[in-house]
C-alpha cells in the first residue's frame, strides 16, 4: 500500500531546476514503462535505476524510497488524466456539451484506472478517507458541474457521487475478478444509466 | 474497529441451550440500550454486565471479549434489518410491488444504519473486502431482484451496486459530517434517482 494517498492537483515540479525536472521525468517514464510491462511489483529503486541507465543513488535522491517513487508515479498518472478531462480535447474535455462530456467521463475513468490498476489499488484509501482524497474531490466537482447542466432538477452533488460510485475502482475490480463482469459491460452500464438519467 | 466483519445470514443461536439463548439475548438487549443511549464507545464488558445485572464473567463466557460482543451486537442489528426487508410488512417486505419495495429500501438502509451508526462504522471493511461481506452481498441480491423487475432492460446487478452505493454508510456519513447534507436530503436523492430510473 502507498502511504500518502492525497494527490496534488498541480504538477510537483515547482522549485526544481530544469535538469532536475528532466531527470525526474525520465525516471518516472522508466518506472511507468516497468509498471506497464511487469506490474507495480516490478517497480523497485534498483529496477528503475537500471531501466533509466542511472545509479541507484540518483533514484534515491529524487524520490527518497520506493513509497515516494510509487506516489510520484501515481501523481504523474493522475495529473495526465486530470489534464484530459479539464483541458483536453472533446468529448472528454471542454468543447463538447455537458451530456456528451458526462458520457465520456465514465469510460475514461474506467480505462485510465485499469491501465494503472496496480498503482490505484495500492493507493486505495481506508474507508474513513475515501472521500477526502483531493484527486477524488476534483473528479466529484467536475462531474457535479456536468450533472448540474445535463440533468436539470437533480441534486447534482449527490448524483455525481452515485455516478462516480458506479465506476469505482474497487467495485469494478471486484466485479471483473469475482463476478465474471467485463470492463466493457461496466462501460455499457454507465451509458445505460446516463440514457435513463438524461431521458 | 471490529475485527471480523462477515455477518451471518441467520441467527447465531443454533446449538445453544434455551437458557443460554435467553441469557445471550438479555445481554445483547442491554448492550443495544447502552449503544443507543451513550454510543458504541460505552459498550464495555463491565458496562454491559452492570446494565444487565450480571457478573462480568457471564459476559466474557458468552462473547469472549469486547470485539466478540460488538460483532454479536452488529449481527443482531443486521438480522433485524434483514428480516424487515426479506419477510417484514410492506412496503419494505413482500406484498408490495418491486418498484414500491425498491423505493422503500434506500430510506430503510439509511435509517437503520444511522440508528446503529457507531457499530456499522466500526465494522466498515477495508477496501479490498468491501464487496465480500455476506450481509452486503445479501442486500445486493435483494436489490438486484427488485431492479430486474422494476427497471426492465437494465443491467440489474450493476444498477443494484450503483443504488446501494448512493446510500453507502461511509458516503452518507461523510456528507452529513463534512458536506452539510442532511439524511433527509440523501433520502430525497434516492427517490429522485428512482423517479428517473422508473420513468
Amino acid at each position: 500500500m502507498i502511504d500518502s494517498t492525497p494527490l496534488p492537483l498541480a504538477g510537483p515540479e515547482a522549485g526544481l531546476r530544469a535538469d532536475a525536472v528532466r531527470n525526474r521525468a525520465l525516471l518516472l517514464e522508466a518506472a511507468a514503462r516497468l509498471a506497464a510491462e511487469r506490474g507495480a511489483a516490478a517497480i523497485t529503486m534498483e529496477n528503475v535505476a537500471v531501466a533509466a541507465g542511472v545509479g541507484k543513488g540518483t533514484v534515491s535522491r529524487r524520490f527518497g524510497d520506493r513509497n515516494g517513487l510509487l506516489q510520484a508515479l501515481l501523481d504523474r498518472s493522475e495529473i495526465q488524466f486530470q489534464e484530459a478531462f479539464l483541458s483536453g480535447p472533446p468529448p472528454l474535455g471542454p468543447g463538447a456539451g455537458a451530456a456528451t462530456r458526462l458520457r465520456a467521463f465514465g469510460p475514461a475513468v474506467l480505462r485510465h484506472e485499469r491501465a494503472n490498476l496496480d498503482l490505484y489499488l495500492a493507493a486505495e484509501p481506508s474507508p474513513g478517507r475515501r472521500f477526502l482524497i483531493p484527486a477524488r474531490q476534483l473528479r466529484h466537482r467536475h462531474v457535479t458541474l456536468l450533472v448540474r447542466e445535463a440533468v436539470p432538477g437533480s441534486d447534482a452533488g449527490l448524483l455525481a457521487h452515485t455516478l462516480l460510485a458506479s465506476v469505482d475502482l474497487v467495485l469494478v475490480d471486484h466485479l471483473v475478478r469475482a463476478g465474471g463482469v467485463s470492463p466493457e459491460q461496466v462501460e455499457a452500464g454507465w451509458h445505460d444509466l446516463l440514457d435513463r438519467l438524461l431521458a
